[in-house]
């Protein structure tokens, strides 16, 4: 069978590496960056090279920056007792969207996995606990998805704060608003009736 | 409101650029890249290179390729005196697919529009002629979409050809194999019709 030139179909095994980018996708999308012309594909090389070498973590919190320090842990107008943590980088900027969360984050390096595949060391532990030992942090908001890796993580993570005198929190979970109850699992409603809120204060 | 770093969001700005992906699929797209190790941003990179240096347009008849000529045009099986016309590679490539044309291509820039954007000298139409008139063409298949678009282009072609004692085909338009009829619009149905199909031969 006919098939594309080699280093046309080596570009579409590449572009198929991204997520949610299938077989499909990826040609249609090597098709069209072939005909981009040049300066359009060195614009494209070029902010693959830039975010290659300029985006690192921020050293305070891990979140995406391009000097050692992120926007979020630079400014001062920011409540430094307040810490937010987050399972990676998309969540912190989904919240900062909200433009709601005036405190800071801690970005960790995933959830922990119970089936083994990731160990507390690894999503830096050591570095959070750290972190919330040295600062002069009040409250730890976890923003974490509620999944059970999410809990897990949530449960590791408040054994090893309970001695701090830290308010510890997490976002509620619930039905989504403008979801019908119906279409909701019984532990998401069972959540949500002993997490009820009192509307008289 | 918090913004990603600036390389990053340039990125993201390249991304959007390419078919089908929005804002959103560019942030995840970029966030992926962003955590990917070198080696594999590096793959990327150069695959793109290579696209950019490499690939380039059949002199014959305008598919992809790495020489001069494409597989197709060197494949000495393939019937010289039948020319199947595309519009662009992709349908190229999506009639490779199938395994059942064993002529010979010519990949159009592009199709003829009424309203004035592509003008015939845009699709190179002159490059087709000549070379239907320079090699021994018995049959050209129109394989182009039926829209308007399409329907023109195949007008305008088939004036060129009249006098050229060739036989001129299209593929067939009608109801999708699977297809229920109360779906189809007016004109398929009115060409399906039309263009119905002796079964006793």
């Amino acid at each position: 069978m006919y098939s594309y030139p080699e280093s046309l179909e080596l570009l579409v095994e590449q572009l198929r590496k991204l997520p949610s980018i299938g077989r499909k996708s990826a040609q249609r999308l090597a098709l069209h960056i072939v005909e981009m012309n040049d300066e359009k594909i060195n614009n494209l090389i070029q902010s693959l090279e830039d975010v290659k070498n300029k985006i690192h973590s921020c050293e305070i919190c891990g979140n995406l920056t391009e000097d050692d320090i992120c926007d979020v842990c630079k400014d001062e107008n920011r409540d430094k007792s307040i810490i937010c943590v987050v399972e990676d980088v998309t969540n912190l900027l989904t919240l900062e969207r909200l433009e709601t969360f005036r405190g800071r984050y801690h970005v960790l390096d995933g959830l922990i996995s119970p089936s083994g595949n990731m160990m507390p060391d690894e999503i830096g532990v050591d570095k959070f606990i750290g972190r919330v030992k040295k600062e002069n942090v009040k409250e730890i908001i976890f923003a974490i998805s509620p999944t059970v890796e999410g809990e897990t993580t949530m449960l590791f993570l408040k054994e090893l704060m309970k001695d701090l005198d830290i308010k510890i929190t997490r976002i509620a979970s619930g039905i989504p608003v403008g979801g019908n109850l119906e279409y909701y699992d019984d532990i998401t409603l069972s959540k949500a009736m002993k997490e009820r809120i009192n509307l008289l204060g």
